[in-house]
């Protein structure tokens, strides 16, 4: 298992390959190579300064004759909680605010038009803990609350749309929880918000033990910068969630994200090592831990979405580790523990055209600009026409009888 | 772009990176580390011989107390045409049959079960030319056809389940063609067929020139070893159609395909090296071309349609070039040509624990010999529950509304 200390896939690729087979590898991995951006100096040295890394790359389309090209600057951001989790909320709170402040200073300098924060951005990831005190106080009103105030004035100030995902209280339908995108114009007015429609019940995690699934479908939001839509991280694995979102017309969805690496990496790296799995099976649980981990899906489910939908999706996760003040269980007999593993960034980019942009560290906070040509959406439409050939009535019917409590499978058997 | 004569992303790791950071790559790029089978030495003099790759991994699971391991060996075939496209369609398809035979030989060596051809497999890939004679000579009767003929005998000897998919000509409605897929069971019956569900209309190729998307919906083939379908090519691209095929039961898809990468391997280098695209579009044409290859959707897709739909898919393909005898077009500015790229061969399986095996070579004939544990599926499904967590009773109501001609996409504006 990769260790949350080992840095990138690039990274590693680019210090030992030969230029030639470099320039191979990345184009079968990641496609038709996007163009590093030019980002001006006080933004690097700022982003040095403020121990985040900064990256930027641009994809291109073809000229046409009737539009113009419609370029827009995307900010991914990754961070690590800046105080311990036992530290007390309004602290907690207050820091993140400041952290992402500076990272959308720096943004804001690169022309970023669009930005997007990790999910659940002004929490530690407590969901692991079940309980509810204090974690549910980082819960704050949509509309109102003091981070979407926080965000109406980054969005005002620089003129950017802010995608601000929190955990939402929602006030006027008896307190209860969401977990919630907030999209905030780039005139400062909320422009509206979006829910997550899937929910993880997976290892450490079951989150409907806060929150239940979305209820606002699939809506996605026009910008002065272009159609955007925020799948929220579990959702990434529902391609049909995806799909929606781009049948609705996004040109990018963002995919804000906590997810971790190895469960114990440890004793998991020994059953890796070992090559054969078998010999570990005696009591089935390190064998079902290993693979409850979501790194090797990372890079292909968000890359196939761009791909599928002929849209631009934007993968983003956190970076490290967090300690919680008591333990919590996640069964396959595991001893209860502290901490459930690492979260490995890794934010990034990928095409309708199938090429991405390599991937943020694994360890450190970071901030991804990418500039995208939107034209290429509807030009790799007209040529791969999945959409066109997609067969949707069919589907729809089938899905329909699929889902009849009484459907049977089509089998043929002999 | 990967020259058709660079052997393989694999080759390249392997020669290049130290071992300990090989581990490291592999697993984030391939999941979970497959074992290596320990083929017999006969099948790998015979497949040196025939000068045919082989290669075999096992993908393990969990043991359980009610049910023993399921395991199955499947057989990816990918091959070159084995005669040029001009000579006589008898010679074609007899030497395609030998060809064949002998690697089927081989797979029965290594314990395969269940055995997949690539698309189309008894005649080169001749839709490009748009010609309908001698091309549709190559089409045959999936129940009785001398093809389904020789895979009964295949089967029956070998006991083994043969996927065959070729041109099918419909006697019984109006003598039309299809793009199908004959299974055969072990027993040698004719155990059913299915179709290519999606038309490609892209480059090259308009494959509706000959056949009409496929009219038998997903059918799922209980077999000895395990429930199967087949995904015909570009199906792939088509999320739904790999969903439908796992609602319906299928442990292992399989996805006998035909898929090129650059189509002016010249040209297109010199756009790629150049970083930028912008300065090459002027005609706009030889970006378009770039990314009508497929080369890198390829490692994703069928890889996605395994993690999401908790079962093992097989995407193979063929190698090599076929030079047609007469000139066809494919329109962006480019002039008629007799062949269009080479097929990059890149077979593979992949697990729905989110790993894969390597591909098989770019360039050579070969067999992939995969053993299955087809328990694996229903673990992960435990584990992480997509189709739990699916919510597809929304999805089909979404989906019905959306396909509705005065359908109004869900956008929220300021």
């Amino acid at each position: 298992m990769a260790e949350p200390e080992w840095e990138s896939l690039e990274q590693c690729l680019e210090k030992h390959l030969p230029p030639t087979d470099l320039r191979e590898v990345k184009r079968l991995l990641y496609g038709k190579e996007t163009r590093k951006l030019d980002l001006p100096s006080q933004a690097l040295e700022c982003a040095a300064e403020g121990d985040f890394e900064l990256q930027g790359y641009a994809f291109e389309a073809a000229e046409e004759q009737l539009r113009g090209p419609r370029t827009v600057r995307v900010g991914l951001v990754q961070n690590r909680i800046p105080l311990p989790a036992e530290a007390p909320v309004a602290k907690q709170v207050s820091a993140l605010h400041r952290r992402i402040e500076a990272i959308v200073e720096v943004a804001a300098m690169c022309g970023v038009n669009i930005i997007c924060f990790q999910e659940a951005w002004t929490m530690p990831f407590a969901f692991c803990t079940r309980e509810k005190l204090p974690w549910t106080e980082f819960a704050e009103s949509a509309e109102d609350g003091p981070t979407t105030r926080f965000c109406q004035k980054l969005a005002k100030k620089h003129n950017m749309v802010v995608v601000s995902p929190i955990l939402e209280r929602d006030g006027a339908h008896g307190d209860v929880l969401w977990n919630t995108a907030v999209v905030i114009s780039n005139s400062g007015a909320v422009l509206g918000k979006t829910r997550k429609n899937h929910i993880p019940r997976v290892g450490d995690f079951n989150e409907s033990t806060y929150y239940m699934e979305g209820n606002l479908g699939h809506p996605v939001f026009q910008t002065q910068f272009g159609r955007i839509a925020v799948n929220i991280c579990y959702g990434r694995h529902h391609p049909l969630n995806w799909f929606m979102y781009s049948v609705n017309g996004a040109d990018i969805i963002f995919n804000p994200s906590a997810t971790i690496g190895a469960l114990r990496p440890g004793r998991l790296s020994a059953v890796a090592a070992q090559g054969r799995a078998s010999v570990w099976l005696g009591s089935g649980n390190p064998f079902l831990s290993f693979f409850s981990h979501s790194e090797s899906m990372w890079p292909i489910e968000a890359r196939n979405a761009a791909i599928a939908n002929h849209c631009f999706t934007c993968a983003i996760n956190r970076v490290g580790k967090e300690h919680f003040p008591h333990e919590f269980t996640s069964g396959d007999g595991k001893k209860a523990h502290k901490d459930f593993g690492y979260f490995y960034g890794s934010s990034y980019v990928a095409a309708p055209d199938s090429s991405r942009t390599p991937g943020l560290s694994r360890t450190r906070d970071g901030l991804l600009v990418a500039e995208l040509n939107l034209n290429l959406c509807r030009q790799v439409n007209d040529v791969w026409n999945f959409k066109m050939t997609g067969r949707y009535d069919m589907y729809a019917r089938e899905l329909a009888e699929a889902v009849q409590p009484d459907y049977r499978p089509h089998i043929v058997r002999e």
